[in-house]
């Protein structure tokens, strides 16, 4: 059997939101690792809204994905051949392999996962992965969140959101998701045990889910968990209570220029009325927490006390559309895509 | 004699930039101090851009001035007759009587000011008073500001910021002011010592601002102290560092509408790339920081190492005309009026 590598390639830089235009689908004879390097099958790849970042050529934190280059994933993979003293066949890894059935790796960024936890593999990309460790470091590390105060949570059901007001509610916090449906709005509150979660589609404009949030939180807002920015901000900014913290863990209602934006007087008057401390984070900066997290998270996933929620697609070739979807809000919980089958 | 009061009500709130009509004198015989009451003569009369927020119904960090009511202010004042048993005629106060020749206390907020300090009155009201205040607090507690940093100051020559940069380069660190008008940049640097100013009148844009900006800090800008928004906001911005920090202490450029707000993705998405911390801060909250800063600036203040640099304008009458002017830039230094003569 000649196998062979596919990889999905970014084809040009979209303008605003991305079109299947922006991709291409490469096929290639199956590449072989060199000295310090494993081959590695993926199982499952991780979708999340950085990429769209990366697809851009502006200044970021990271480096933008070259056009030609592949698009940039976590995966969970199988090493199937190596000549790195700290890998065999067999190994399950997380490694940052991309948009690909197969990736070489140097080592970098690599962790390994034990099987013997129990855990199912995809959780490494999610719950117990990077989205899981960015609730965890936002919560504890950047809102300083206490117990008895109330949280509002954007993105509410997905990767990170989800496991933010799980924890908030673990630490004795009340909880306020805002999420785009009813059908995420009931998940939130019956299956993660939120105390509310509003309806930003059925909202007209953010005075009125703003006043919604008042509703829930008549005393206020001690911390937000921001993923979106655009109304849900506007909304949340005036229910924050005087020196509120602000976790700024991502803005996707404005990475694809999609939705009209408040002026910025209205995010700097707020912060400065309410004497708000807002910090943005970056879970790349933060991996030193990764074994404090695991450490209190990985039995709460095991003995089910953690409800965590995927949506897979099929196929390296539905990437693109699964990843335009979920910038839209189309999925429901992490995003993966299946590339390969478990391990015999 | 028959003395009466002068005061400066407000008239109507300005929908933009206030005007003389939004401001009316109103002359009634001098009031009477109640049981624990002290009635004082002002001596010197304090402007302060956080007055325009007053004017406005907007919820705020502090309540509205209603219409009819007299505008707030700080002021130096000597007490002429008194039902208090902490003050006596002759007694020199820092007291917030506001736009008034005369005015009652109950001793609320009231500082007394030791005459043989051998300071000026009217620096009780900038750079021992209010100002100076939050330039200390925010520099220190705020910013966290270390040696060997570097810093932005906007509105470089304003009560706050001149404190700032001076106090910054005391603590050995690289200060950048940012002013409107060659002379104020030449007076920080000559004057103030600092290592830069630049002219955002000079700038065309943000744009142009930022790359002079980039200039002067070749490194990158750890802190910012952030008095006006606008374009020199947009302009700092992308010159932040990661991790760099913000104290957000005021946003002239934006109080009055006057210039057109850049959108807030703008500023969100700088906070994110560049995990920047920002807090808002209000000096009222702060009073507990003011021994240790007076104990720290006085001195200094006393032996000339301090500069600082006042616009007086004359009689109650023109206050709003200063009001005005200084909203726009228009003033050099703490903006004071001179209300009355001082103790003989």
């Amino acid at each position: 059997m000649t196998e062979t590598m596919k990889r999905i390639v970014l084809a040009s830089r979209p303008p605003g939101k991305p079109g299947p235009e922006n991709f291409r689908l490469e096929e290639e004879p199956l590449p072989q690792p060199g000295p310090g390097e494993f081959l590695a099958r993926v199982i499952w790849l991780s979708l999340d809204p950085y990429m769209r970042g990366r697809m851009s050529a502006a200044k970021s934190y990271a480096k933008p994905v070259e056009i030609g280059e592949t698009m940039t994933a976590g995966c969970v993979a199988e090493v199937i051949a190596s000549n790195h003293d700290g890998y065999a066949p067999g190994d399950l890894v997380v490694a940052p392999l991309g948009w690909a059935t197969h990736g070489i790796s140097d080592g970098t960024l690599v962790q390994k996962i034990d099987p013997k936890a129990g855990a199912p593999l995809s959780a490494y990309l999610g719950v117990l992965g990077m989205p899981g460790l960015t609730a965890w470091v936002g919560l504890n590390d950047i809102l300083e969140a206490k117990p008895g105060e109330t949280i509002v949570v954007s993105a509410a059901t997905g990767a990170v959101g989800s496991l933010v007001g799980q924890l908030a509610r673990l630490k004795g916090m009340t909880v306020i998701g805002v999420a785009g449906g009813a059908d995420k709005c009931r998940y939130a509150v019956e299956e993660l045990g939120f105390d509310a979660c509003l309806d930003h589609r059925a909202a007209a404009d953010a005075k009125e889910l703003g006043k919604q949030i008042a509703a829930a939180a008549p005393d206020g807002v001690e911390c937000y968990f921001e993923n979106v920015g655009g109304k849900t901000l506007e909304a949340v900014l005036p229910n924050m209570k005087t020196f509120g913290r602000i976790a700024l863990c991502g803005m996707i209602a404005w990475y694809s220029g999609a939705e009209n934006p408040a002026p910025a007087p209205v995010v700097w008057g707020a912060i400065l009325r309410q004497r708000l401390r807002v910090e943005g984070f970056i879970i790349f900066d933060r991996y030193d927490r990764q074994p404090a997290f695991v450490a209190e998270v990985a039995p709460r996933v095991a003995d089910g006390t953690i409800h965590y929620r995927e949506t897979v697609a099929e196929g390296l070739e539905n990437a693109p559309a699964a990843f335009m979807k979920m910038l839209e809000g189309g999925n429901f919980g992490k995003q993966l895509v299946r590339i390969g089958a478990d391990p015999a």
